[in-house]
């Protein structure tokens, strides 16, 4: 299997092996990885070269370490947020705010922990926003776990002039979430533009999200327009890397 | 700086620290962090701690070390690609292939190198582009600089059936690029759809886009649909995760 003439080092040699055999389904996730032993005499390479290839799948995020158990195939299976759709007014009347609808057609339980604030506009919230710096913005902060496990941390910011009085400064929104409240309030929104990013998670992230080693996470800005063509939210999203698979669809013409 | 009494280990406390001057623009891209030995004075920890919190920054892609000569802050700088007006049949018309419109509006000098192979559907690949497995299909295999820093590896398969005897067999495929031929050829797009995650790079990923330590790569899938509602073509690429902003907009209703 190693070939030594080759001038790929032995430990890049097995990694690739190992990582052929994960794509192709041959290790499954939650599958067990052969005992470093097992794979000493597969290879017929040392036991540190072993650990190095491992060292290195765990780094790509495709394997993890559990101590004193063994290493474990990663699953590779991703929430898809299908961004129109979850998004769309026919969403919100039907009481599904997006995170919800993600739940809905991704079959998990949903749950969100709220965090409600209320800061001064920084220099660039308020040009985002088209508001003046230090002007009142109300702030959602926001962790999304499904069936128990935190996928997501989304921070939104709004005029408070927009928000003050209405559902959006409560824990729970209610039917639709922010975005039908706001429709409700006479904004009735027109569309929503998203940047995405990729980046390593801060150490507060990764355990926030609790991430593996290896894993990044997305980084979602969206902001939403009215039809007077006002930004009426900007919701910073932080979405873990090995979980996440967002999808966008749109015209050629 | 450095509370001894707070449950946070002082290297983490002097990477946030760094983190938040970085952040701040305190110390701007392209800068040189300050010596070990100066952090240590500043911070006043152990000069382990301190690349303890260096090699953090590292982890997370703030900072690089270049051998002999220090620590330097990162460039944040982005392409924007705005997935909707680069990919426009106006874009095509006017001769713009989406990377060389990426080019234009981001002010880079662009060099794309291709290769061209034949080869047999995959199950997967067949099932994308609705052909029967085994049938041919054209790939383009490509590498994309930007000022001579690749950023990015496309990979584009496309039904022979459509390709044969058209410039999209050739290497370079004329003013508007492939999209541009494909509608020459009577295969009109309707739509464009687009999936997008994050993952760290392979070591060939990683060595072909030279990405440092701690870099993740976006990973996007597009699919081309003409007005017949085949697909036409599937690209998959994978973008330097700290040199890559994809923008997205799409309608509230």
């Amino acid at each position: 299997m190693i070939d030594r003439a080759s001038g790929l080092p032995a430990y890049r040699q097995v990694a690739d092996e190992l990582r052929k055999k994960i794509n192709a389904g041959e290790y499954r996730p939650g599958d067990k990885l052969p005992s470093e032993r097992v794979l000493v005499d597969t290879y017929q390479v040392s036991r540190i070269t072993i650990r190095e290839a491992v060292g290195l799948l765990r780094a790509e995020g495709l394997v993890s370490a559990e101590h004193g158990k063994g290493v474990f195939i990663r699953p590779p299976q991703k929430v898809e947020r299908l961004s129109r759709s979850r998004l769309s007014r026919a969403a919100r009347s039907a009481g599904q705010a997006a995170f919800l609808a993600d739940a809905a057609s991704n079959r998990f339980t949903p749950a969100v922990e709220v965090d409600i604030r209320v800061e001064a506009a920084t220099t660039e919230v308020a040009q985002v926003l088209g508001i003046g710096e230090g002007d009142e913005v109300l702030v959602r902060e926001r962790v999304m776990s499904a069936d128990g496990q935190p996928i997501q941390l989304a921070t939104s910011r709004l005029p408070r002039s927009i928000t003050a009085g209405t559902a959006i400064e409560q824990t729970d929104t209610g039917p639709g979430g922010t975005y039908a409240r706001l429709e409700e309030a006479g904004h009735t929104l027109a569309h929503f533009s998203e940047t995405v990013g990729a980046r390593m998670p801060t150490p507060d992230e990764a355990s926030l999200l609790r991430l593996g080693a290896g894993t990044p996470i997305l980084v979602v800005r969206r902001v939403a327009v009215d039809t007077e063509g006002a930004a009426v939210e900007v919701n910073d999203m932080r979405l873990a890397g090995d979980r996440y698979e967002l999808a966008y669809e749109f015209p050629a013409d």
